[in-house]
């Protein structure tokens, strides 16, 4: 069946294509059926055209629609969308608009910097499932704000990976238009995705508060997300690897590219937090000579620097600088604006890192208002401003959540309006699987969710002590204000001087100010 | 720091190659930390071998080494090992040999067939990972048994996915030999890897009870799972795809390869199990012309032909003669090695299928003998003939285990020393993740595993019930046999005629021969 196929000794080899290979494992990136693939298609075009804009400090305003194709309408065995995303992003050059949608491992992703997007496969996969259930072709229309921008309609070549360019057309851009609009048709299950992809959108929006979403849905209706905030947290910056999380493919691909002559230069050009001083006692440690040539480096000397970069302590720790978290006033916003709930606490944890990439936990919890009820406590994840709604069991918050047996401490009752958020910020996101379902556990990572959890839990137990003592006492006060009037007839008609009963409500009133004083 | 960068306005564009996008991402395929690495190395060579011996009906006979190198011993930075696995497989043909283990993507696993393997990624993820630790070179002998054969020293070259060949070897064979030897270093943490490693080996001794593993741990220690049978599974054959499993993509690919000059051949010829009179009952449903040339075949119509494929009723289901499973009496004598149980009940399922592919699952019950007490009940999961021991948590058979409420209906109660098997056999098994962890929800899947534990319990309750009369009488006779005597003595004392003390022996001998008859 493929044409490179090669037969000897009755047994097969092949080589395929990165695209082959998430072809036939689509399965791994969250295309596995209709209903999923229809959700994981919008999840990833989005989170592009979040990073599009994000990156560049560019507010997002980001229209998405998905109708019926040919006049089909809902039908069980999965129906024709047309899926069309639009952004006001940064925008792809002309050059590479065709790579950046057409091929497999081909992007801007690749680096070490908090972004959405991971593998840079994502909006890849939408494409390819599109064409292999549709056979359609996928129309992009990119802008970097130039006086000319261009469309494309291609497709993928599976079997090499190579994007094949049907269509080019040039437009003028007057009003230096930027962004980016991807069109193209799939097989998918609305009416199953549905709720998953409501989900999605309202938790994108709370984590992105920043953001205006637009969504039409196939029936029609449209689903407005507001932006409720102009500010924006700062651009993530790309850092060089930290000595931690190098290994002897790290230091070799530096020895090819870098111009030092010597290995002091060496170390405080390319590593993160490594200056000067750190090199030259890193060296000494290691011993190393400072004037060694870093391309005279033998095989030994490369793994010897590998193994004392682990064991070295005085590295500095990796700079959450490049990081950008959401912040405990834009997500307050963020959820105050779905939820609405009677008491919200947010917290951001220090900065700390695993294995050389340094992260950020942000940690919330919400009480009341329209917070589901939920036996073992609503759970929001994220994960570099994105909403992880898949595989919620085995992902490390519902765990810690799971495990925690101290919820009377903090006088919380299961059954109890309670949910909590965590998003775990890094230049690596420890996801375990491609399709980005769920964080794998790290102790370092482990550790500060853990922590964030009990402390932002503390913080509602003070509220819940208020709360059930002000209910304590305004049934107290109910029951005089019961008894107290029929006290005072009783007192009035008993009274041998038959006078007018006497007012009980500057007694009432004194208690109620005693009770909310207290409370 | 890669060759190929390429910078525009602000932003890199690059393409990765697929050696690097698993080198970057290579928690994905189960290499995330020192420990799990030395695990997966362990068992992803270990499969290989199986493979390339059970694929040609070879009984396997393995042997595994790990050993500190270079005078290393036990570290809790991770030490340096060295690995090497020897097996009597069929062996590489020599031309592929650089390539089937120093390039991802290429192998003999890309075809419709139960394998162990399924991604062509594990062997060389254990070989990149050695490079990247240890920066060693891997050392590759593999022999079809022709009279001379290869020893090959190779390293990756991961930027560019090639192999690097750094010396080759020819060596004369007049004995025949044919089989593989891979050897290699890598950083790992044998003392925390080794429980699960030994866990790992034992259960696929249990699986493969025709294969004879030796392992010689780095403290020396040597492991023999010796085989128990000399009777093998029969090979599992390839197939073509099902209808119901085919996209655009597959039918795209053979058109482009199909001999075929109308549309009844080729409906007769590339799929699996349909012949002359299934085909020409497809097009008429499809409305497709039986002499229409297949090259001629336009966009819409081959979609049309995808949408008809699944819509269409006539279809024969997969045939499972194509899968190997390994059988009730095989399987039997593998556990009972292993736990020497009590009570012991396999089955094999009827076969099914979904999405096209076939599958086979087969379920078994133990019960006392060596068998582990877990409160939830001890599961072994298999899939193609490998055990799965990580993320037992999000693998359906787990979760079917814990949402069966109705265990007292089976005499089970907590606690009892219980394991169920399930070994699932397809020749796709649908894997959440590369690192093949554990098994997703396909609604087919889920309802014969559901029905299998079900059945097997009902099994096991009659064995439970029995033993529980048993017990019952037991205790019944050891009160006779307490008060017997007692009563016996009293009435002869009571008597006024001292005789002898009667003997109640005869009579207890046959209270037990009626609990017998009656359990």
């Amino acid at each position: 069946m493929d044409s490179n196929q090669m037969t000897q000794e009755n047994e097969t080899f092949m080589e395929i294509s990165p695209a082959d290979f998430f072809y036939r494992n689509r399965d791994l990136a969250g295309f596995n059926n209709p209903t999923r693939a229809l959700y994981s298609a919008i999840r990833e075009l989005l989170e592009n055209s979040l990073d599009a804009c994000e990156l560049y400090g560019i507010p997002p305003k980001i229209f998405l629609r998905l109708s019926y194709e040919n006049g089909d309408n809902e039908d069980a065995l999965g129906s024709t969308y047309q899926i069309k995303i639009m952004d006001n992003g940064s925008g792809v050059p002309s050059e590479y608009i065709p790579s950046a949608f057409g091929q497999i491992l081909f992007g801007s992703k690749y680096k070490l910097r908090q972004v959405r997007g991971t593998f840079g496969l994502g909006g890849k996969m939408a494409i390819l499932y599109g064409q292999i259930t549709t056979n359609s072709t996928a129309r992009i229309i990119s802008s970097i704000g130039k006086q000319e921008f261009y469309e494309y309609n291609l497709r993928i070549d599976i079997q090499s990976n190579k994007p094949e360019i049907l269509k080019r057309k040039l437009h003028e851009n007057k009003d230096k238009w930027h962004g980016t609009i991807v069109d193209f048709t799939l097989t998918g299950d609305y009416p199953r995705a549905m709720p998953k992809i409501l989900e999605y959108l309202r938790q994108t929006a709370m984590i992105n508060p920043y953001a205006e979403i637009v969504f039409i849905d196939p029936r029609g209706r449209l689903y407005r997300f507001e932006s409720v905030t102009s500010k924006m947290p700062k651009p993530p910056k790309e850092v060089l690897p930290h000595p931690y999380g190098c290994d002897v493919e790290t230091i070799r691909r530096i020895i090819n590219v870098t111009k030092c002559d010597n290995m002091r230069c060496f170390m405080s050009t390319h590593f993160h937090r490594v200056g000067n001083k750190t090199a030259k006692s890193f060296l000494d440690y290691a011993g190393i000579p400072f004037d060694l040539h870093p391309k005279k480096l033998n095989s030994d000397e490369i793994v010897r620097i590998v193994q004392m970069m682990q064991s070295f302590k005085d590295f500095l720790p990796p700079d959450s600088s490049c990081l950008s978290p959401i912040g405990k006033d834009l997500l307050t916003e963020g959820i105050t604006k779905e939820l609405n709930p009677d008491f919200i606490y947010l917290e951001q944890r220090d900065p700390s890192a695993y294995s050389g990439f340094p992260f950020i936990i942000e940690v919330g919890v919400a009480y009341g208002g329209n917070t589901p009820v939920n036996p073992s406590f609503e759970l929001y994840r994220f994960a570099n401003k994105i909403p992880l709604l898949y595989d919620e069991a085995s992902d490390i918050s519902r765990r810690i959540l799971n495990e925690k047996k101290d919820w009377t401490r903090y006088k919380i009752r299961s059954g109890d309006p309670l949910a909590f958020f965590v998003h775990v910020c890094s230049t690596k996101v420890p996801y375990k699987t491609v399709g980005k379902e769920y964080i794998a556990d790290r102790p370092e990572i482990e550790r500060e969710i853990r922590n964030g959890i009990n402390s932002v839990s503390r913080r509602l137990s003070r509220f819940l002590s208020r709360k059930i003592s002000i209910e304590h006492e305004q049934r107290r006060i109910n029951l005089y204000k019961k008894y107290l009037p029929k006290i005072a007839q009783f007192s009035t008609d008993l009274s041998p001087r038959r006078r007018k009963v006497p007012d009980v409500e500057p007694l009432l009133e004194s208690l109620r100010r005693y009770a909310e004083e207290n409370a």
